[in-house]
C-alpha cells in the first residue's frame, strides 16, 4: 500500500557549474543558465510505500507527511533562490534530478525506515522527475 | 502493457474506532474525527495490467472497465455515508487505505485473473493511496 | 482589475426541506437528499475587483484574502457537515448557489466596500455556480 | 464572441520599492520580497472579444495569438529575472497586477482596435489577476 | 447567480471552405485543412445565469441541464465526425467559434428564457471560446 | 531516477478492422467503429529511467526528450488521421495501446539503450494506457 501527499514551493535558480565556462554553460544548460537566475513553481509528491496499520487503518498519518513536508521542504525552499540562499545547493547544480533528491535526503531520516519512500518532483507541468534512493 | 479508467464518488465518512474513546479518537483522527461526518469528491482510478490482445488491440476494452465500476463502485458508494449507508464500512474505518482495499476486492473478483489489478485513490487533490492486493 | 484566491473546504451535507414530505424531498433532491449526507470537496474562488494601488502595485494583498479565507471560510466548514454543524444552513438548504451565498455574505462585511466582490464555488469538478451579491 | 489563447512563462522575481526601507519592504511583502529572488511558472490566458468572420467561422486566428504571445511574452520573459533582465520592470513593482498590465499593454498594440482584449495570469495555482485595460 | 455544467465530447472535423481552393485553404487553416480529417476531447461549459429559486435553493437543477447537454451535445456529436455526420456543418465551417454558437442555438430553445445562457468551449487545454448569444 | 516530458497531438482515428464485418466491429468497438472516424486529443508522457550524469546533474537533457517527441510523435501525429495519414497505423487498429506502442517504438531507436523508457498514453482524461516494451 502507498499513500501520498502532495505540495508546492516557488523558488528561483540558475543551473551551471562554476568550474566551467560561460560558454560551456551556456552550451549545456542553455536559458536555465540565465545569469539573474528565473523561478518555477515546483509541486512534489512524497510517497510512502508500507504496510497498513491494522488498528488505524492508516499506513502512515498523512497529517504527519504534510508537517513533516512543511517542516523540511517548504519552510527551506519556498520563494527562496535555491543556488543563493539554500546550503543544499551550494555545491549542487539545482536541476529537477537534484532537487529530488535532496528532498529525499531530507524526509528519509524524519521516516521510520520500514517505510519506503520516493519523491515525484515537476519542474513545469510538463517537466516532471521521480526518485526513490537508488 | 496497463490500462486505466478514472472515474469518481462523492460520499460522507467519519474516521473513528468505536472501542476507542472520543478522546482517543480525537487525538488520533483529529477533525476526520468530526461526529457529524464530513465528506470527499474521490477520484479513483482502476489500473489493469495484461498483455494486449493481438486480435482487438486492448488489454480490456475499457467500456467493460467503466461499466464496471459504475455498477461495483459507484451505485454502492456515490452520494452515500460510507460509515451508515455501506455495509463494507461496518466493522471497518473508511480511510482512503480501506476504501482502495475495497473497492479492489469489489472489482477484483469481476476481473479475469489473469490480470493484474490496482487501484488509486485521491481522497482530496493533495491525498491520495495506491494499493495493489499485496 | 480582478484579482482572485483559490481555496478548498471539505464538507458533508443533504438537500431537503423539513416542510416537505420524504417523497417531495426525493423527487426533488434525488440522491442528493440522502438521509444520512453525502460530501464533497468544495473548491472556492474569491474574486476581488478594484484599483491597483500604485504604491504596493496590489490591487489588495492577496495574503490577507487567503487568511480571511481561511478564518471565515476554511475553519467555518471544513471537516463540517454543513446541515448539523453550521448555523448559517439550520434553515437554510445547502445547494451550491446557498453555500455560495453565505461565503458572499461572510466575506462581504471584512473587506472594503470600495472592491467588488464574487464567488465562484465548485461542488465538484462538473458542477460550479457564481455570485456576485445581486 | 470571445476567444483565448493560453500560454506560459517561467521567471524569477521579487516584490519591493527601492525607495523604501528593508524593513517597510519586509512589511508589506514579506517572504515575496527575498532579496535573492524567487520564482514561478506564471501561465496567461489571452481573452480577444469581438464579432466572428462569417467568412472563416474565426473571430481571429488563435494561430495569429499562439505566435503573438510567443514574441511578445515568452520570449520576452520566459526563463527571465523579471526585475533585473526586463526593461518593463525597471521601475514597476512585478506583481502578477502589474506583469497583467505589462502584457496587456505589449498586445493590446499588435491587435486590431476593434477587438477588445483582456489578460488572465496564474502566479499560482491559487493566486491569480485579470485586467482588461480599464 | 450562475451555475454550470461542464462536458466534454470526442470527435473529428476539419477546417474548410468547399468555395476555396486547396491553396487558399491551406493558407487560411493550415493544418487544422487536413483532408482526412484530425480530432479533440471537446470540453464543454454550459452556464446559465438567473434568480435563485428560494424554494429549492437553486437557479436551475443541474442534473436537468446535465441530461440537456447529454442529450442536445453529447449524443449528436459525440464520436462523430462534424463535417460528414453532422447534419448542423454541412453548410459551416466547424470552427471552436461555429461549434459554440450550434451548441448555444440547441441549448436556447430548451432552457427558459428568463435564464441567460452561455457557452464555454475547449478545443485544446490552450485554445477556448464563450458565446454568450450576441 | 525517471525523468518525464509531456506533450500532446491531436488526431482523427477510427477503430475497426478490415477483415471483420461491420457487424462485428460494430459489436467490439460501438461507437468508436464510426466510419466517418473521430477524434481526441492526446496527450502523451515519456518517461527515461536511468542513472543521474553526475558532472550535469541530469538524467538527460529533457530538452533532448522534448525535441525528439517533436520530431518523432507531433510531426508524425498531429492534426492527422492515424488510420489514412499515418503508415504505422496501415495494418494496426489505432487502439490507445497500439499508440503507445508506436510511440515506444518510434523513440526507442532514438534513446540510448543505457536508458529504460516507457510510455503513458491518455486518449481522455479517464482513459490512459502506460507501456513499456515487455
Amino acid at each position: 500500500m502507498k499513500v501520498c501527499r502532495r505540495s508546492h514551493f516557488n523558488a528561483a535558480h540558475r543551473l551551471y557549474r562554476p568550474d566551467w565556462s560561460d560558454q560551456k554553460n551556456q552550451e549545456v544548460f542553455g536559458k536555465c543558465n540565465n545569469h539573474n537566475y528565473h523561478g518555477h513553481n515546483y509541486n512534489i509528491e512524497v510517497w510512502i510505500d508500507g504496510d497498513i496499520d491494522p488498528e488505524t487503518g492508516y499506513v502512515i498519518d498523512l497529517k504527519i507527511v504534510k508537517d513533516l513536508v512543511k517542516s523540511e521542504i517548504e519552510e527551506r525552499f519556498d520563494h527562496k533562490n535555491l543556488n543563493l540562499d539554500c546550503s543544499e545547493f551550494q555545491n549542487l547544480n539545482p536541476t529537477a534530478e537534484n532537487i529530488a533528491i535532496v528532498c529525499y535526503n531530507l524526509l528519509r531520516d524524519k521516516i521510520d525506515s520500514k517505510f519506503k519512500l520516493f519523491i515525484r518532483l515537476w519542474e513545469t507541468e510538463n517537466n516532471l522527475v521521480e526518485y526513490d534512493g537508488m
